[in-house]
């Protein structure tokens, strides 16, 4: 008792410190989705974080106490209008399905990109067909970063690159360089210097409203996962090639570089182009369809 | 200080539950991904779940200590093969990434679907498409369970309306219902049963190998969703209508009903069918191109 009560102002400071540094804590951290999802109150509940759908939906309240956190309702009572899309004969649809299928099974992931000039207009387009894509709420989560400037493009290049090798070297560990072998990948990406165009797409985690206030973005990185999807169609349908990448732990140093708000964060990063003239790639199969679809 | 002598043990107890509870914290929290993360050692780095990409990829060991976690490499030493895909002249790439900006603006989320039968074939072409997506480390991290069963498509019905109803009522809040007052939805789903067909994807968090191993599924909620992109794009393109519906908290009754092993986790569920000719949607806008799209 005599030892404590010395340890006393000790035990205070420690107290203290410990105290201080959870009240700090809950605002670094993830709320978990766990089978205890139906548990919480009504306070903690975060409807669009579902236990099948994690996401880093942004939190009112909790990520800036002074935003409050409201929705724009412009068009909340929008008028409904009658949508009757056009309509194919049942043999034109099975032909539709057939060539769009034979169309898209010829993309690949292509790492080798011509540096010919690419029309910027085509380019628009494929941003805008990607801005067709759904979203939570109708919310729109998507900023599409197209560089063309070959400083800037340098500039991602240096910082994917220098990154990259640290996660081939130091993090990775031998399984994910394991799984990625096959595909003949490192952290040489001359594409980035190469490509036309690199494309960035970045996912906003709350929107700003024109009164600085902000909005939740239900669903965002599903919506702009959906949309990079639509994008790789649409990039495939004009004969030009990229390949999907997310550059691991790069995202903050982009956004800083390409002066994105701090609402963003990086999604995907896609180098556009034709493709080289020697242009390989792996020699993989897809699953047959068998494999992919259940019927019930 | 005599005061803080008194109260020496009670400091005491206070700090061995606050530590404890410390230690016991980090097992039910999301590791938080914030720029510390390049002081993580290389056994708590997990490198596909970057601070911008945040992912609910299972992780080697934790999930099932008995499982381990090894991957394929039938394929790894694949050959690489020349690539060069269709070439259009600039003019004609020009019109078909009009064409398809066209093809795809007009697309909507429609909740009123036709009862009348849609051949099956083309659904199968659909799913096909889907397929095509690009994947995390050549996964494939997807299957789409196509239900035109009716007691089926009844049977989810229930289940996502109670489930519905209890969201829309005790655990959303004004919030969301506000958010989503002007699309008119609620927790009715009459297209649940009508629609043709449903189309309920479900992610594969890992994957089983053969020999009943374990393989990770890096960025699977992306590349699902990603493909969700391309399955909406291959549905327009044969004049075919769904709403992207992310059902929340009833992945795991809809995973038990359709039989679905432990590894796959719902993502989404389509209806899918003609659109009802009373069909309606709500008069959104998109946004113009200088809104999502930035020029460097």
């Amino acid at each position: 008792m005599a030892l404590l009560s010395v340890l006393t102002p000790v035990l205070v400071v420690v107290l203290c410190m410990v105290v201080g540094f959870m009240l700090l804590k809950p605002r670094e951290t993830v709320t978990p989705t766990t089978e205890k999802t139906k548990e919480r109150t009504k306070q903690d509940f975060r409807p669009w974080v579902d236990q099948d759908l994690q996401d880093d939906t942004e939190i009112p309240g909790k990520q800036d106490d002074d935003g409050e956190w409201v929705d724009s309702h412009e068009d909340e009572d929008l008028l409904h209008v009658p949508y009757s899309p056009k309509r194919y004969p049942e043999e034109t649809m099975l032909d539709r399905s057939q060539d769009f299928y034979n169309l898209m099974n010829q993309r690949r992931s292509v790492r080798f990109i011509s540096p010919e000039p690419v029309p910027r207009e085509v380019i628009d387009n494929v941003i805008r067909t990607a801005g067709t894509a759904p979203s939570g709420a109708h919310t729109e989560p998507w900023t599409f970063v197209v560089v063309s400037d070959p400083e800037t493009k340098h500039q991602i290049r240096l910082i994917v690159e220098e990154e990259e090798e640290v996660n081939y070297r130091q993090r990775m560990g031998d399984k994910w360089v394991h799984d990625l072998a096959k595909l003949r990948t490192n952290w040489i990406k001359e594409y980035l210097d190469v490509a036309p165009y690199l494309v960035l797409i970045f996912k906003q985690t709350y929107g700003i409203l024109p009164n600085n206030k902000k909005r939740t973005h239900y669903y965002n990185e599903i919506s702009v996962s959906i949309s990079c999807g639509i994008l790789l169609a649409a990039l495939q349908n004009v004969g030009l090639v990229t390949v999907t990448s997310t550059p691991l732990n790069c995202g903050p140093q982009l956004r800083v570089l390409l002066k994105r708000p701090t609402n963003e964060k990086l999604l995907m990063l896609l180098p556009v182009g034709y493709p080289a003239s020697d242009a390989t790639v792996p020699d993989l199969k897809r699953k047959p369809l068998d494999e992919i679809m259940v019927d019930i």
